[in-house]
């Protein structure tokens, strides 16, 4: 049995519902499932306050589980930063922990991989989160099929690529480098300080929820401004949804913002990846060494499986939103 | 007579009305007025597209009145950052120029800062914007007197000093360093990019609108982390309001926001500068060397004003949230 520690590392869960639902439906798909002692925490808008949300990371680190899963996101971990242990969260990721999780929990997995010595290549999962997807009731939609069979794959270690839809004008692009990114927001909070990591040749991924497009083109630009995407080989785009038009915007939309994006680096900047704060979401190894191919309109993100398959043979291709199963 | 130039350089003018009553009311009050020919020019949310604002910019550099004077913010300054020549608005200030404004154009401001050579310290002001201060409509409860009083004596070189009331705890406080801030989204999004000045020993100002504490939290701590809260004298910060609380805060507020920035930093973080996105505001030199001096609860922020005035001596007090009258 694959062992799994929920844990709330950010934000305080209102209820405790979403959590054991959660927790039951990782169960039935066959996890043997842990709750932290501190999931429950609660202080603020926090789970718990600094010294417990510390703590409990320290304590999963420690205790080192095949899986790492975060209740929710929220606002939180900015606050730990500079007191967390990385040599240990490292230490666990090379005893085969993953910690998976989105949204707030990109400054851990950058971070990570920030801390990281020389030869180190800490690799986490962009993923989904306890309480969002697997704790969803029927009511709110209950569980995504894709997301869940794209966990449950890479969790096994099985999941290799995920394969999704572009817009035209990439045909042929093909690109190799490390794989990592997470939510814009979050990403730029890390900017100037010692947790952001120097990433050359990358291909880096975001998305974001509630941002006006103005503010999504201005947090792109500062990473323009700031040397990172003209130092990555592709950015591709999740998904940019929950903010509302302005009457002031005048014609101006996301796809303005990503145009002006476009004028000013010379890093292709896709679109597509089904990423984010939405229901379909993939699985991706923040650190891992990546392949981007683009055949026609048809993007596949790769990389080397841990059942020893390399990943440098041919990929099957998918065409709708989703990944793409192991070989 | 003094000369005053209105020009946009971020979001548009939906409506030229605001414009016109400020220009009106800005000669009202002795300025020899000038309408930028491209102030009014409209593209998507921006006055005017990329290359329209650039030129403004330049254009009213190389003319060189006494007070440029941008009549609103909105977003637009970031996507020229990288184009703007800098060595000929920083000789603009040297022939007596005062760029004035707020919010957006707080990358401006600091850009100034950033690209000045050794030697060189390129002075702008911090203050109202012309459509959102001077051109307030009776209806939108009109000029606010303080805030026309304290510019008045800005742009005649006699302002050398504000005062308002601060909160307990700083009694005694006596610091002297460079006056920098502005806008903390803005500022922020600077950080890790050539514009971000690198200030050491400065009196740091800050306000923000529409930001939940949560996201104030997260970019004070971000400049805490990048080690610039710690390398100041101190942080001041106006007003932070327009957010709404939600559910999930139980019971964080702005004051937990700041309390867990105090206990990251050793730098005295104080409140109640009347500066920010509200009627009430001051106009601070952006780049000047300043003092900030607590007797009590009041605070005072001087600086040397342009009438030959050292700012050593003993400056008048004021309880009420304002502006120091010159002596």
């Amino acid at each position: 049995m694959t062992s799994l520690t929920l844990y709330t590392p950010a934000g305080v869960l209102a209820q405790a519902q979403p959590l054991k639902r959660a927790a039951k439906r990782l169960a039935q798909l066959g996890f043997e499932v842990a709750i932290d002692e501190s999931a429950l925490a609660k202080h603020q808008r926090f789970g718990g306050d600094d010294e417990t949300r510390l703590a409990a990371l320290h304590r999963i680190a420690k205790a080192s589980p095949s899986v790492a899963l975060a209740s929710r996101g929220g606002y939180g971990l900015t606050r730990l930063l500079d007191q967390i242990n990385w040599k240990q969260l490292i230490k666990s990721t090379e005893r085969g922990t993953r910690w998976v999780g989105q949204s707030d929990l990109t400054s851990l997995q950058l971070g990570m991989l920030a801390h990281a010595k020389d030869g180190q290549r800490p690799v986490s999962w962009a993923g989904p989160l306890a309480c969002d997807d697997f704790g969803r009731s029927e009511e709110e939609g209950g569980m995504d099929e894709i997301t869940q069979d794209c966990f449950t794959e890479a969790m096994s270690g099985a999941l290799e690529a995920v394969g999704f839809r572009t817009e035209a004008g990439f045909e042929e692009l093909g690109v190799r480098g490390t794989l990592w990114g997470g939510n814009l927001c979050v990403l730029n909070s890390l900017l100037g300080t010692p947790h952001f990591p120097k990433i050359k040749g990358g291909i880096l991924f975001l998305e974001d929820i509630n941002e006006h497009p103005y503010r999504v083109e201005r947090s792109l630009l500062q990473l323009q401004q700031a040397g990172v995407l003209d130092a990555q080989k592709a950015v591709v785009l999740g998904d940019f949804s929950g903010w509302r038009k302005s009457p002031l915007d005048r014609g101006y939309s996301l796809k303005a913002a990503i145009e002006a994006v476009r004028a000013a680096t010379r890093t292709p900047v896709l679109t597509g990846l089904p990423f984010g704060h939405v229901r379909t979401k993939v699985c991706l190894p923040v650190g891992a060494k990546a392949e981007l191919y683009v055949q026609g309109r048809e993007v596949l993100i790769g990389w080397a499986s841990e059942h020893g398959h390399d990943n440098n043979h041919h990929h099957d291709h998918h065409d709708a939103p989703g990944h793409s199963h192991g070989h």
